[in-house]
Order: C-alpha cells, then sequence, then structure tokens
C-alpha cells in the first residue's frame, strides 16, 4: 500500500527497535539513506540499527564513521531503504523479505513488496525522500545526518550533473549546507579522487577503444584479469562504465568486461533520445534510459556483432545515421 | 566605492544605453552573467549590448545563440562584469577601462577600478549576484536567462562541487530549475563531453606523469606542441590542468605546459590545506587556495627542482612528509 510522507512519520513515531535495511552492494544513496534515518531515530529516543547483507565499503566510510550497530534488541519494525525490490535485500537479510514493514524507495520499477511504501519516482536519490521524513518527524538535522544526506543525493545525481535532478534536489542541498554538511569534502572524495589503478584502466581503454557508426558509438573491450591487475574493485569498475560515454559525438558508450566461461557483463551508457535499457533488453538486460547493462556469452566477435546490431537498431528508430 | 544589490538595481534603473563588458579570455561565468544582465536590462525596456575583447567561445555557444550585437547606440553606463581589475577587461575593450560606472565581481582581489562596486566576495560565482540584481530590478527570468545564469553557476562551481558552493548557490539553482533552466542539457555540454584530442592528451599524462614526495605531489609536463597535435585549444587545456590532482592521495596536482622561448606555464591545483596560490606567489604567480598558476622561465630541469621545492616548502608548513 502506498503512504505519503506524514503516514511514514507518524508510523516510524509510534514503533521502537526498528531495523533498517539497505540495499546488497551498497552505494551512497542508500548508506546515506539509512544511516540519516537511524540517526534521526535515536535523537528522538528509539533503538535502531542498520543492516546490508554486503560490507559497508570503505569508499563511504565517512557516512559510517564511529558506528557500532545496536545489536541488543529484537527487530519489531524493519524498514527497506532504497530497495525495489525483496531479492535486491541480498542473502544475508532475506530472512527479513517477507516482512518489511516500511519501504521507502524512489525506483519506478518497485515491486511494492513491503507492507507499507512511500515511493517518490521523482526524487533524484532516496535521500530526498529521507529528508523530508526526518524533518517531518522533527528529529534535528546535525552534521552528521546532514553528511549523511548529502552523500546519498550526490551519489544518485552525480554531483547535481544528471537528468534526475529537480529543484527540489537543489534545495535539499541548499538547506544540507544550512545544516554543516561538508559538502566540499565528500564531493572530493565521492567525484574527485581516481585510483592509479583506475587511472591505468582508462589508459587502456583510451588506446583500445573502438569507433561505430559515424563514431557514435564507441565500444571498450577490459580483460577478465583487468581487476585484478590494476588492484580495482566492482565499484571502480562501475565508474569507469561511462568512459566511452564522455567522448564527444558519442551517443551510445559501450564498456565490454570478459567474465569466466564466454561471458560479457556489458555496460551501456546514452545520450538521450538514444535507450539503453532498450539496447540491453534485447539481451535479458535492462536499467534505467540513459545506463543500463546486459550479460552476454559466446565469442567475443559475436558478443560484437549482436550488441552493435542492437545499437544500431536503437539509432535507426531515432533516424541517428 | 562599494555598493549593495538595491544600489546597483537603481542605478541600472536609472540609466540606458548600457555596455556590458565580459572579461578576455571569456568563460562560462562571465558570458553567463553578461547576457543574463543584458536579456533582462532589454526585457525592461533598455537597449543594451554585451562586448568581449576575444571571440565568445563556441563551446558557450548555447549561451548566446542567435545573439546580434546592438551597435545602434553610444554607451551611455558601462558595466564590468567578473572582472577583478582593469587589465583583465582585453585590449579590444581598453578605451573603456578608466570609465567603467559600475563593476559587478566576487573576486577578493578586485581593484576597485570602478566608479561603482557590487562585490560579492562569497559568491561561488558572479552569476550568483546578477541573479540577485535581475529579481531585485523585477525582470523575468525567462528561460534564456535561467540557463545562461545557470551555466555562470555550474563552471565556476565545478558543477557544486567545488568548496566555494554555498547553501545560496544551490537555492539559486534551485530556483533556476523552476524557471525552465535546462540544468543536465547544460552539464552535460560543460561537464560530460570530452573530446578525442583531450582524451590523447590524458593518455599522455597517464604515461609521463612522476610522482615525488610519498606520492603526495603529482607532476605532468605536457611539450608545446600538444595543443597542435591533438587540436586542443586553451580552452580543452584548461580543463586538462586538474588532471593529475584527482590522482588518490596527491595533494598538489602540477602540469607544466612547455611554451616557445623556455617558457613553462604551470597549473598547480591542490587539496586543503595545501595552498595552490602560495606555491605560485613564489614564482609572481597567483590565483586561489586550491587552484592558481604561474609563469617560468629555463631548462626544465631547473624549473621542476625549483617547483618541487616551493611544492615541499608548502608540504613542511602543514607537517606534511
Amino acid at each position: 500500500m502506498l503512504i505519503d510522507i506524514n503516514s511514514a512519520c507518524k508510523l516510524l513515531m509510534e514503533h521502537d527497535n526498528i531495523l533498517i535495511l539497505a540495499h546488497q552492494k551498497p552505494d551512497g544513496d542508500t548508506l546515506g539513506a539509512s544511516f540519516a534515518l537511524m540517526w534521526a531515530l535515536k535523537s528522538l529516543g528509539k533503538r535502531a540499527r542498520v543492516e546490508c547483507s554486503d560490507d559497508f565499503p570503505k569508499r563511504y566510510g565517512f557516512v559510517f564513521e564511529g558506528y557500532e550497530p545496536d545489536t541488543g534488541f529484537d527487530p519489531e519494525y524493519t524498514v527497506a531503504v532504497d530497495i525495489a525490490d525483496a531479492s535486491l535485500i541480498g542473502p544475508d537479510d532475506m530472512p527479513y523479505a517477507n516482512k518489511i514493514n516500511l519501504c521507502i524507495d524512489h525506483h519506478k520499477s518497485n515491486t511494492m513488496y513491503a507492507e507499507k511504501t512511500l515511493l517518490d519516482v521523482k526524487a533524484a536519490a532516496v535521500s530526498e525522500t529521507v529528508y523530508e521524513v526526518v524533518a517531518a518527524m522533527g528529529a534535528p538535522i546535525d552534521r552528521r545526518i546532514a553528511n549523511a544526506i548529502f552523500t546519498g543525493l550526490a551519489t544518485d545525481t552525480g554531483c547535481f550533473k544528471f537528468s534526475n535532478v529537480t529543484a527540489k534536489s537543489h534545495y535539499i542541498a541548499s538547506k544540507l549546507i544550512e545544516h554543516g554538511a561538508e559538502h566540499a569534502k565528500i564531493n572530493k572524495l565521492i567525484f574527485d579522487t581516481k585510483s592509479r589503478g583506475v587511472l591505468m584502466i582508462e589508459r587502456l581503454m583510451i588506446e583500445t577503444t573502438a569507433f561505430y557508426y559515424n563514431d557514435r558509438c564507441a565500444v571498450a573491450v577490459l580483460p577478465a584479469d583487468v581487476s585484478d591487475k590494476f588492484g580495482v574493485g566492482e565499484d571502480g569498475l562501475d565508474g569507469i562504465s561511462s568512459f566511452t560515454a564522455r567522448i564527444e559525438g558519442v551517443m551510445a558508450g559501450l564498456t565490454i568486461r570478459a567474465k569466466p566461461d564466454d561471458t560479457y557483463r556489458v555496460s551501456v551508457r546514452t545520450s538521450s533520445p538514444v535507450d539503453a535499457s532498450r539496447i540491453c533488453a534485447a539481451f535479458g538486460g535492462g536499467g534505467h534510459m540513459n545506463a543500463a547493462g546486459c550479460t552476454l556469452h559466446g565469442e567475443l566477435s559475436g558478443v560484437m556483432n549482436s550488441l552493435l546490431t542492437a545499437v544500431k537498431g536503437e539509432f535507426n528508430r531515432h533516424g541517428i545515421d
């Protein structure tokens, strides 16, 4: 059942011993929003803890610095944050999957698996909605909460660069800075720091990117050993996926990563009107309009051909030569 | 003489046939603010035009699209926008240098050369102040004006990433989006488009960057022919200056560009507390805390030694090994 901000607030205020779940492979938005909500609830005298099926990535260490989970209570009320589908809770927290009392989310694809759902598909980040919930509960927004919400907002908007940004996103950022959010420090950590491993992978990409269809499609292929060789984890490789799409004139940028057993993981980034999710849907993948992914099997040459045919089809649909 | 927003407004409202000067080598802020002011004045029934000693860079083409300067009047009132010193007006507009009636600026270094100066050193971009002037004049903020001001704001804040951003910057961005600013389109054009020439220069930098002082200082040297060889102008090269500073752990990133006659143009980008302007001041250069520049003469080896000594001195001052 869909509910609004005030109803969500009321439910949270009425309960105690609250378990907050962030999604598996946590990003800055699920973490920032979860921790902000937890601290707000604690400041109102409640017991609460954040759990996640995977480890919190050290990249967002400043969000959960000094966090000691309060494991001394059995959850009475469970809140899923930024989790579109129960399967994304992840294996370690799966026991909670069929007893989520409240889901706070911003994904259009939310499957409404929770008892109650606070869903704002116009929110660029779920952290925007958590800001509104925290404010409506009357919890004081201290620097720690402001930093956590800012982290979520900045992560999901590419530092206010993406098309999902609204007037409200900037308005909330403005309020968070008034509450002491250390925006410049957070932005530098998230957006302006590149490991030397990532730099070496970018060099490889510059050397190997191939261009097709009047240079409107760029394809980079990364060998299977790239992660080990350069010491770059999944988190770092995710950031590299948009590399080809940033080249001038490119409307579809593909990054193909070889995996064991003739499997290829493909990231597609596009400029509107080219629809990345349509290109990936042909291979059972999916995602958003400008960022999607899919997995293909077989020989690299065949994989390339299939992908290029799908890109061409999508270009044709928009009359792009 | 320093004046406030309301006095600046009153002066602009009292005059007609207004010449607006953007600074030489114009960037998104001087252009966005100048054009926004011009359109606002025109919408109030005044004649106005923007002039600049250099050509408007095509990169900001969307700001001045379709602009036909109204050359049919002799300036009665001259406004300098984002110009800290009369010498930065540039040679073509130098005749106006000693008759600037109003300067609107945000540089701490403003030399107060104008008759009246509206100076807000806390503004991340002069476009913030122009937004306040336009709003105070009661001029309608249409999409064109909103786009121009947003361009200035985004340019000078690195898309809201730099430490100069304040709560007011985000608040104004929020208002501009309400007025129809095409933020995503503008951000993509300014921040997410890399020419293949720039990519090739980045590859060169990855290959040649040298690290010093426990990898806290990174130095890239670009040969004199880099601009011609890769078809990248000054504008594109400016963006590359922050490349070395983005490498993980680097607190001082230097980019040295060889110029004719044993001259080296040096860009210094730092993380706080390391002060880029102090490093450059030793060589007669200057700038801001985290971004500054200077020019050195002599052999490259001597230039490198001098720069590294200055970096070391600044590191020592902060107890950085």
